[in-house]
């Protein structure tokens, strides 16, 4: 069948050169007479397939020495548990921006753990405002999602911390879709099944002076400081979700790198969203203007009677997965890195024509 | 390159079929415009192939109605974790079999969360009599690992608990290779890369009755309840692991199913064991006759010097990762359900023929 626009919100679109040579070198890696799947992970090719991965991240984000780069199991979800295991240490609270559900569900994990300090957004809005941001200095940690992907809503700024207090970011759904400030973040963490990789992994880059911090009763799967000890390699790592990694990376790279990445977000999105700004409220898109996502543009037709149809004649186009999250209702286009350009016009006027027949 | 004779302990060798299969089908999943890895967890697809990967091994191993099936992401390992943290309960002890390097690493991680009350084997022998294993009655559980990959000794019995305490097993290294008794087994796991896919996942069989014991703060990513109740599907699960189960089980069935493997599994190691034993001393297998593994044959070149030969040589045949674990050294031939019998058959004539040359 034709490739189909697939605006799923992960696992999401992968680019198509990265599945065919996957689909190629599957049975036989490299002409060795087997599959890397088959490899031992403490065997050259496995070694050297995650040493180069861990470079080239390094070298798309500028990932700087201070930090270690770890993959691991567990999606991003695990991260919940193991970012305050991990970097509570001896404090008493973590605080946390809640605008959306994947950071109250980061929360929720945590205030198993530690007593949080919420920040949340004013009425209307989706960010709360940078100067109600008020973290104390004793605190092990601020955490925030920098996009919320059910939601729509992405941080346009760096949220206030001060120097000693680590900074936190789940990245899963913009990764690689804009530089990372690392003098800032002590610590992002990326689930892989947007713009990385299949599902079953998760990158965390964290800042190396913050390992150490959990407590010798901490399980040594979910101790940071374990697994960078051992170069991600402490029991058998995903090797298929850090070879499509791998692949994703160079694709990645010959695209012309995160800056790149970051200006076709842009052009994407602006389609989309240009759609529904011209639509005279035919379509709805709630977030403010300043703050909506560039990868995940949630978005209603005014009248929910019209979305199943959308939903079923934009199928038949070749656009699929466009039903919002069940906890929105809705539309829901994601634009990941892999998306092209043609995919998000092919939309804007799928759109554009939907409402000429129903408006 | 010819396809080579893999004896790696894990990951490991895969059906050939499967992997010629999934090769096929990576960039187009069945003719529908878009790869199994791009589409999203909650959608039909996936949400079938999961159910139907669940169904293939509870046909395959006969998992009665009182078993969960789950896929879980984080091998093995986090395993070592979840089993105290969900079967503690209110318990102040858990009993360990340590007869190897993995069921001390499960050990190791319980001491976190309770005290352990362990049954070691005898000098010179590889398990424990089975009348010295004495677990109380208001023990958590009794733990033992069925196989021992590093050490090549495998339970050739099941160990006797009270009828009241569940007994647990990982039996990640000889999954599929023997029926299991649902009767008297409460919880088996088994990480993935050995005889059922790639890296990257465990599958966990676990009484129902015994869910809900984890306490309130266990993260939600551990419990095993929660798991249960999203159909593995709480997360994002992975997907491509599951898939190639899902093959792997079908390849499985194909051949004739458990009853099959476990009679392969006979012979293939037979016959290694058989190429130690005439040799007349030059090669050397110390474990007791009736623990030997079936699925990993340990054995040394009783003179040192000759073992970096001999993988060089065996490698030269196409004969591959016959190298020992590096906490016991020697040699290893893993023989696990995707080995062609023809691929024992060839190590043996090899090892005949390196003793002729050397002996």
């Amino acid at each position: 069948m034709t490739r189909l626009y697939n605006f799923s919100a992960g696992p999401a679109i992968l680019p198509q050169e990265v599945l065919a040579q996957a689909a190629h070198d599957l049975p036989d890696y490299q002409g060795m007479g087997a599959s890397l799947l088959e490899m031992s992970h403490r065997g050259p090719v496995v070694v050297n397939l995650v040493e180069e991965t861990t470079a080239l991240l390094r070298s798309l984000l500028r990932v700087p020495d201070t930090h270690e780069v770890l993959f691991l199991q567990g999606g991003g979800r695990l991260q919940f548990s193991m970012v305050p295991m991990n970097l509570l240490g001896a404090a008493a609270e973590a605080c946390y921006i809640i605008n959306g559900a994947w950071s109250r569900a980061a929360a929720i994990e945590a205030a198993k753990l530690c007593h949080i300090n919420v920040f949340s957004p004013p009425p209307g809005k989706g960010l709360p405002l940078p100067e109600s941001i008020l973290v104390p200095n004793d605190a092990a940690y601020l955490y925030y999602c920098q996009n919320e992907t059910i939601h729509g809503i992405e941080f346009n700024y760096v949220p206030p911390a001060p120097e000693c207090v680590p900074l936190v970011s789940d990245v899963s759904s913009n990764f690689l879709t804009r530089p990372i400030d690392f003098k800032k973040h002590a610590l992002v963490f990326a689930a892989a099944q947007k713009n990385l990789a299949p599902a079953g992994m998760a990158v965390v880059i964290v800042r190396k002076d913050l390992l150490g911090l959990a407590g010798e009763d901490t399980p040594a799967m979910m101790n940071y400081s374990v697994h960078a000890k051992a170069h991600s390699e402490y029991n058998t790592p995903p090797v298929f979700c850090i070879w499509m990694a791998n692949l994703v990376l160079k694709w990645t790279e010959r695209q012309g790198g995160v800056p790149e990445m970051q200006k076709r977000a842009k052009e994407r999105s602006d389609i989309v969203y240009h759609a529904i700004d011209a639509s005279g409220g035919f379509y709805v898109n709630n977030v403010v203007p300043a703050e909506r996502s560039r990868t995940n543009v949630v978005f209603a037709v005014k009248d929910p009677v019209l979305t199943p149809l959308f939903v079923r004649e934009a199928q038949k186009e070749g656009l699929v997965n466009l039903k919002g999250h069940r906890l929105v209702g809705g539309l829901r286009a994601s634009l990941y890195n892999a998306m092209p350009l043609e995919g998000a016009k092919t939309l804007a006027n799928f759109m554009a024509d939907f409402l000429e027949r129903h408006g």
